[in-house]
């Protein structure tokens, strides 16, 4: 169902007090997932969220990134990237590489060392979402993501 | 289910990536839905969520509450709750009373001009998210909540 067509039950009381509750629940789950899976990445890997995110946008993009790329690829508007980029270069899991033919730009990706260091990350972080989200069957989970886009469709449009 | 008991289709590595790809999209969905929020308070308001926040934990406390009290109660940790109180009490939404044989506490609570604006902001703030969400029925919406409960106690313990 569109955003813009009338729902039947929308605008009843009860139906408006259901999806706040539900609007309340969905942040405080997502807060409190993110807390926990930034938690494992300390602990386990002396890492953060945001150079995980980082790590993730590079290994999608193998042939490397511009700055301005990175910043628009990534999920969260990060005001520190440079200083992110800073520090996995210095830990030799980042590189930044000269772009033929344009003398002012650098592309940065990631090392053979840093490819293999965010596959062990990636793989220990679905397996703590497998777990935190046990509750929900594989059905379940891909009904319930396709709702949640088609919700959120609605909101950017 | 709980957390510590096995799930049928747990490990199994469609539905690890069918929990994955929930993960990404309930986190995309609620950034996506705070950042809705955030904007309709701006542009009707000229408020913010935190200051949204600040009046909402207020709101339910009509005795006022000490600032230890009140980072307390607010769902996201604020280092500029001092900042916000300020703020509000300038614009005559606030109040900082003393507290009885305790010189040196103050209690915050909202002032009746401040309670009465809460209320059209609350009223709105539950009109967006009865739209934003309204591709889940109560039922389903009331369902969901319960889930995304569940899960989240799971996480906590």
């Amino acid at each position: 169902m569109k955003q813009n067509e009338p729902h039947p039950d929308r605008g009843t009381v009860s139906a408006s007090k259901e999806r706040l509750r539900l609007w309340l629940r969905l942040l405080k789950a997502s807060r409190t997932v993110e807390a926990k899976l930034r938690e494992n990445l300390r602990t386990e890997f002396d890492t953060t969220l945001p150079r995980f995110d980082v790590m993730a946008a590079l290994a999608r993009h193998e042939n490397g990134l511009k700055m301005s790329q990175l910043s628009g690829v990534l999920r969260v508007s990060n005001g520190n990237i440079t200083g992110i980029v800073d520090r996995l270069t210095e830990d030799g899991l980042m590189v930044r590489v000269p772009v033929p033919g344009d003398r002012r730009a650098t592309l940065v990706r990631l090392t053979k060392r840093g490819q293999e260091e965010f596959e062990r990350q990636a793989a220990a972080h679905e397996t703590w979402v497998d777990f935190i989200l046990s509750d929900f069957s594989a059905d379940e989970a891909a009904e319930l993501a396709a709702r949640l886009d088609q919700m959120e469709e609605g909101v950017s449009e």
